[in-house]
């Protein structure tokens, strides 16, 4: 049977896209074997490759002008491949610290150069996004990085938050809202996203760039290991060397289930319909609480708490008994949490929100 | 309808090991979700890392004076990872250039410090495996690369050729060899490879190294990036972000399959057995040649043509109508190329061997 699954990602896969990938295991497509076993150099994996990249292309509607790249190593490292493609000319660069992995990529930036915290909120542990202005980035720094949505804590940019960076490239970290509401890409100089939570298996990392930044040298610091280096990829539609291909295939079948299904706009609406739910329920209930600020609310990953310790520990252990699985909370925050990525059904979130108010019934 | 599949890499997976995968793809081990639906912090991903660990050391006889890392990028990552994580105290290396690989190793580790080629083959287009002695590398190197198997080129290090490094850590490709045949991992400071031949699907790359050297802080160049240090994920246990967990779970089934079949020593005999039906053949044939050097033969990648490029074509445009496919060999050598991993069953081999005798037959 399967279980609803609020993982944080790895996570949830549609479960038609799973069965796909169960009938193809020994024979995709009539070649008498598994996606898995062919060369990434032979015609059959080169046009689920191109397929790949032109279904991400339409789905966020992305121009001629960028590159998107297929790679490997996580966001983690693209925290380091950032400054090592982006401050070769300048070496300065912004961040803005909002959770977890923002501060993350913030740290491993500073070995590359001169990195600045242009806002934080780390004060409130990071349940709110910090309001900045125009002014509050350096008018020479070589780029602005974001985390647009913040896994852990359960915050997102929205328009209201989005940074006023002029002319300086916006960088931003996707992982864990990419496709699941309708982006300018134009806005963006660089976007990236581990693709364990709304595109495929982890194991592929997307990125995609403008091609002005990727094609000038002067832009990578003289250390930038090749493999590393986007232009080494770009050069080669993401088969400089053995591609992860299977998740490359995965990520295939999602942007055509996710094109079926009304493409990233008929997400989007489902998405803030799920994390409604959700919210209403929360907004309402006497014994479960969010912390997060309610303008700045994720739609992907809704942290919740009782208040006690204990109570939110027997809601995690009865929710798996009924077949919500996952839903523990990060470490940093503690409780409950519910990512709810594009691939969760509304009604694992209807279940879910009926299984509250069944707990909160019985433990008041 | 399965074919023999003769790809370089990605290439062939034991078929039982492809069913289990394809029912596990809903539901694996009753948790409700698919392998690549779970978090990597949870307990049954973890559980599996860590068999997927003692399987590999168990399958190798690796120490407990070794780490086991499982990384992404590929080898290629490697060929650079490798002189930023070892040439730290003493910038210089020495490479036997015995192939592509092997020269791109060697190519990519010159951003890094003084590299020498103590020898080379490539005067013979690699055919060969150069002799060389101690006097060969320089006292001072601080480590000697090998490629130990070379894919394109179809020749491997045997005992007869093996390096005599004295006291400088080797340092080896097994890309294509891994797990193939019995090797002595404790004459190796450092073995790599990218588990798309003999381990899993591609996504996952093997780093068995020296603990005493990661855990020399002063072994790493200082821009080392933090995700190319092995020493990251050496303290984590692979986990320090998320891993390529679909190829893990793979490679984790892969082991087991081996280890079931008998281990590596029984894999060797079969493989040998393998190789020596091709080579038996080869060695008669009127038609079919291999340029290799008899004594530094591969046992996994057999290049051979007929001397006759469009007969070459219509050879492999054949096979692939009787299902033995992917015998196009590698565009540096021409001709047909039969990959024949530890995946490829002996009656694949035979199947291809009874193909060429006819072949030959019908065009003398």
């Amino acid at each position: 049977m399967r279980v609803y699954n609020f993982s944080a990602g790895p996570s949830i896969l549609p479960e038609e896209v799973l069965r796909q990938v169960q009938s193809e295991m020994l024979d995709y497509g009539g070649t008498g074997m598994s996606v898995t076993e062919m060369s990434h150099r032979g015609k059959t994996f080169v046009e689920i490759n191109d397929e790949a990249e032109a279904g991400l292309r339409e789905l966020m509607n992305i121009g001629d002008d960028y590159y998107v790249l297929f790679l490997q190593g996580g966001a983690s490292m693209q925290f380091e491949a950032i400054p090592l493609n982006m401050l070769g000319k300048n070496n300065k660069a912004d961040y803005l610290v909002t959770g977890n992995f923002a501060q993350k990529a913030y740290k491993e930036g500073q070995k590359y150069g001169d990195l600045k915290a242009a806002a934080s909120s780390k004060d409130a542990n990071f349940t709110y996004i910090p309001k900045t202005t125009r002014e509050s980035f350096r008018p020479d720094a070589a780029y602005v990085h974001i985390a647009q949505n913040n896994t852990i804590f359960g915050t997102r940019f929205t328009a209201a938050t989005m940074p006023d960076v002029g002319d300086i490239p916006l960088v931003s970290d996707m992982s864990s809202n990419i496709l699941s509401e309708v982006m300018d890409v134009n806005k963006y100089a660089v976007i990236y996203a581990g693709a364990q939570k709304n595109i495929a298996p982890a194991g592929v990392t997307v990125v995609i760039a403008k091609k002005s930044i990727v094609d000038d040298p002067a832009n990578c610091l003289p250390y930038c290991p090749t493999m590393l280096k986007w232009k080494t990829q770009a050069d080669e539609k993401s088969l400089y060397n053995t591609p992860p291909c299977f998740s490359i295939y995965v990520a295939n079948l999602v942007f055509k289930y996710l094109k079926a299904f009304g493409g990233v706009t008929a997400m989007q609406k489902q998405n803030e319909y799920k994390a409604g739910l959700l919210y209403d329920f929360l907004d309402q209930s006497k014994l479960f609480k969010t912390a997060v600020n309610k303008v700045d609310r994720s739609i992907m990953n809704i942290p919740f708490v009782t208040g006690d310790e204990e109570l939110d520990n027997k809601f995690v252990k009865e929710a798996s008994k009924n077949a919500l699985v996952t839903l523990k909370g990060h470490k940093l925050v503690g409780g409950m949490r519910a990512s709810i990525y594009n691939a969760m059904p509304v009604d694992g979130v209807k279940a879910l929100v009926e299984f509250m108010k069944k707990f909160e019934c019985e433990n008041k």
